[in-house]
């Protein structure tokens, strides 16, 4: 992989970090997801699970719901996903399925990643569909917003 | 499990087909769901992957999303989940992240199952939370309309 190849992976990891700001702000475990076809954004998402009290409503799985939406079909060739955070068990899913061909992102979801973690359902043999995957993209910022995150939640408990 | 729990389960596992005959009139592969909380059905859908052109949108992923649309968290305690086949990579997973408590399958599906055929994700320790399963409930209809659906697809292939 070329600098310039690197150079766009920030670029769009760097949107994704922005979205997952959008989830720190609305009190959301703060993770953002970018999903890009043909060099185009086609959809932004943020985790929304507790503003919505939707369980499924990750990230990731809302950006892919989206990018279908706007093509129409629910196969995703050609696509990346920048997401800040290992995919969990659901998302691996969802990628899968929806055929997405790259998987770039930030850090490493030690209790419910689905890569490197807990157990590898994006590059394995176990579906029909495997995914190119690439971990480490802005790793210290991804990391770094989650942590700020539990840190604050952690100390108005404690204040309470 | 005593003989009026079973009569239950034959229940709704009735209703659980009647969704996958919709799935199939839609030409969808006929996957239906049920969702049911203290005895009542919280929420019914079936697959409608094609018809919507959402990879997201299986018989499970749905009825969990109505069932946390309808009851505004995303906890469902206490719940069953009806399903006709074994739910996919994607399903479990929104399984787990909803905290089903148990799912109660039909039929197995040899290439995307995740409990009893590709993996097991709903039973295993990998997880934060274990899912009570049981399986082979009304197996042979769940299996003949799937079977019905693929020779029907293949037959008017030929024709073509």
């Amino acid at each position: 992989m070329g600098k310039e190849k690197n150079m766009n992976h920030n670029y769009y990891m760097k949107i994704a970090l922005e979205e997952a700001k959008k989830a720190y702000k609305e009190r959301e475990v703060p993770i953002g997801c970018v999903l890009v076809i043909d060099n185009k954004i086609v959809a932004k998402a943020h985790n929304m699970k507790e503003v919505t009290g939707q369980a499924i409503y990750h990230a990731e799985v809302l950006a892919i719901k989206k990018a279908c939406e706007k093509i129409g079909i629910w196969r995703l060739e050609g696509s990346y996903l920048y997401t800040t955070v290992e995919p969990c068990v659901m998302c691996s899913g969802a990628i899968i399925h929806s055929r997405v061909e790259n998987v770039i992102y930030g850090t490493c979801d030690s209790k419910n990643g689905c890569h490197k973690s807990k157990i590898d359902l994006l590059t394995s043999n176990l579906f029909n569909h495997k995914v190119n995957v690439i971990s480490g993209i802005m790793k210290e910022e991804c990391e770094k917003i989650l942590k700020d995150f539990f840190k604050e939640i952690r100390e108005e408990k404690r204040k309470k």
